[in-house]
């Protein structure tokens, strides 16, 4: 019969990387998720429906962006029957393939790195009460 | 006569890396500063005056770095005059080798993907007015 295991807690390796600008992040985790959301939605509103905030908090992260860089990410069209659209620019799409990439290696690296700790951390069980 | 520039703020990568066990951080940034911190001070008590936090929440770092891990990253020593002090552990120097060279490779690596972002950051003032 197999022996009860106590529960366990994997250890996670957790990177993030952002470029600010004096206070403003010009580039960081939630804007990247916003921009693939709004490219893939083709509205801001859009975007911000799939990311689960306000339209209003997606606007401002959106200006942030744009005003931190000397092209805009994202290019808005107002008016029109359809109430207006958003894409992502070429710059917005250079942006987000960069970013993916980058973050795809600094997570290699950092999992090559912290690899001969990952064993000494998983050897506690979650709970504290012995197995 | 030398034109005048406006005010430029540069862009800044900032990099983070941390390894979660649960609702856990074993390993973070301030949790390694304290680390290094305790190693250079010789005790908790010191390693949290150098950090400018509390001995309370520097303990509480203390205890749930040690709890994530199977070997203790800090030894204390109670009692005695000096009111007893505290050891980083060949466990803990470990840590934080691994942990510096890692970020070093990490912040390189994002350093080297993000390079090309950074001219059309650049080239925005600090101010919105016109230069």
């Amino acid at each position: 019969m197999a022996e009860e295991r106590p529960l366990m807690h994997h250890p996670e390796i957790q990177c993030r990387v952002r470029v600010a600008r004096g206070i403003d992040i010009a580039v960081g985790p939630g804007k990247m998720e916003l921009l693939e959301a709004i490219r893939d939605a083709g509205s801001i509103s859009g975007g911000a429906r799939r990311m689960g905030m306000s339209y209003r908090r997606a606007w401002m992260l959106v200006e942030t962006m744009n005003s931190c860089f000397a092209q805009p990410l994202v290019a808005t069209s107002t008016g029109g029957r359809a109430g207006g659209g958003a894409k992502v620019t070429a710059q917005g799409e250079d942006v987000l393939r960069i970013y993916t990439a980058m973050m795809a290696d600094v997570e290699a690296v950092a999992q090559r790195h912290l690899q001969p700790l990952l064993p000494s951390l998983l050897s506690k069980p979650a709970e504290t009460a012995g197995s």
